[in-house]
């Protein structure tokens, strides 16, 4: 039987969003450093949810109107005015997020996030996640795009590096015919397959973050496989998939 | 003594041209299959010059206009309506091409390279002139921006495995720090740096054109240094620097 199989795209920045279809498909946010890594960390250590909003008066807003939650962002690496917490995936231990709403802004993940309008779904894919993310896209059968929130539109390494990643995984189970794409799998090629940070080092957002003293969070951040969740978004939060739905779904 | 290097950056689609500062920078226009080696291909076998224009009817208008001119220009790999020649530029050999002015339509190298408004200069860019390309953009000293036709706006990889390849040569010589130069960088180390057409047989162009079994075309489009000439736009017209200009680069 010769079945067909669904389509996976690679979108490089928000602002070609556009030229892809997400009707019907699977829309993966990645913003690696350090959005979508966050939100990962935050929701296997037990966060109730996360909500993520475009501005810090939204934050301020969002986190007065719901009980037992935390506001965070950062703007030019440090907590912004009038938030609580940071963007470092570090800073949500079990012990402090569990039972908690974190309401969270970022620049580049946030924005993209809003911008998908006519998905089936929208999940949150970091390294942390990579193999039950990539499990849990083989089980659903939908055409997935990979979306890169890439810094202010500018393509960055780390997003695509992790699409290859997950292309390295789900190759045979797609029909992939985008260059975007085959460039990501070259990309996670190129760095050996492991040694993430290795390869980011060079890259315009390592540079920028280690300027903060955030070395051990970029670390941190491209560690593969240590929170096997799904978060995805259900209205305005993000929440991870109960545990039975992964368990069916072979991850 | 402490000199300040250009700044080198590549722009991977038309759609983000608009994140990238051209004033004052040499903007290279590439657009490897075909238009950017079509042109680089008919002013090394003698053309006067090449007129790029966005339409069909335009290109016939010019044409009208101008003695001793041709009109070429394709749509779905067919030389277009009222258009009297293509994109090939096998179709453009000496005793052919010398003398005549060759006004060209093409959809994405054509749509990029009239969406530059305030760069120093305009070059255009094919494997045929990547050594005098890369000779003559270190001579001039000046930032650049390595732009990508695309296909429709899309990421493609034949254009940015050129880019990677004038990144090799120049890499020393600029401030490199964008993450689409050091994704060039890697998929131009990732072709092996010669086997260009293997290496592209995979992309969506690629395989596009193959439908239209222009297998030839493509393998001479990725054919290095045969046609060492600095194609530049002056007014309306590109036009081939004049020799004693590269001769004096070092070319």
């Amino acid at each position: 039987m010769n079945v067909e199989k669904p389509i996976l795209e690679v979108c490089l920045s928000p602002a070609l969003l556009h030229l892809y279809n997400t009707k019907g498909a699977i829309v993966v946010i990645i913003d690696i450093f350090r959005a979508t890594s966050t939100i990962t960390t935050a929701l296997h250590n037990g966060a109730k949810c996360v909500i993520p909003v475009a501005s810090v008066a939204d934050c301020i807003a969002i986190g007065a109107e719901i009980p037992n939650s935390l506001t965070a962002g950062e703007r030019d690496g440090k907590v912004a005015e009038g938030l609580q917490f940071g963007n470092s995936p570090m800073e949500y231990p079990r012990e402090f997020i569990a039972g908690k709403t974190l309401v969270l802004t970022t620049t580049n993940g946030t924005r993209l996030l809003h911008m998908i309008k006519d998905a089936d779904e929208i999940v949150i894919g970091s390294f942390h996640n990579l193999s039950a993310l990539s499990s849990y896209l083989k089980a659903q059968g939908k055409n997935v795009l990979l979306g890169c929130a890439s810094w202010k539109d500018r393509f960055n390494l780390e997003d695509t590096l992790f699409a290859g990643a997950v292309i390295n995984q789900l190759e045979s189970y797609f029909d992939i015919d985008c260059d975007a794409a085959r460039a990501a799998r070259h990309l996670y090629h190129s760095s050996g397959g492991g040694d993430f940070i290795n390869f980011l080092k060079d890259g315009s957002h390592y540079r920028r973050l280690s300027g903060y003293g955030l070395q051990a969070d970029m670390e941190y951040c491209v560690t593969p496989d240590i929170h096997p969740i799904i978060p995805r978004l259900q209205g305005r939060e993000i929440v991870a998939l109960p545990e039975d739905v992964l368990t069916s779904v072979d991850v």
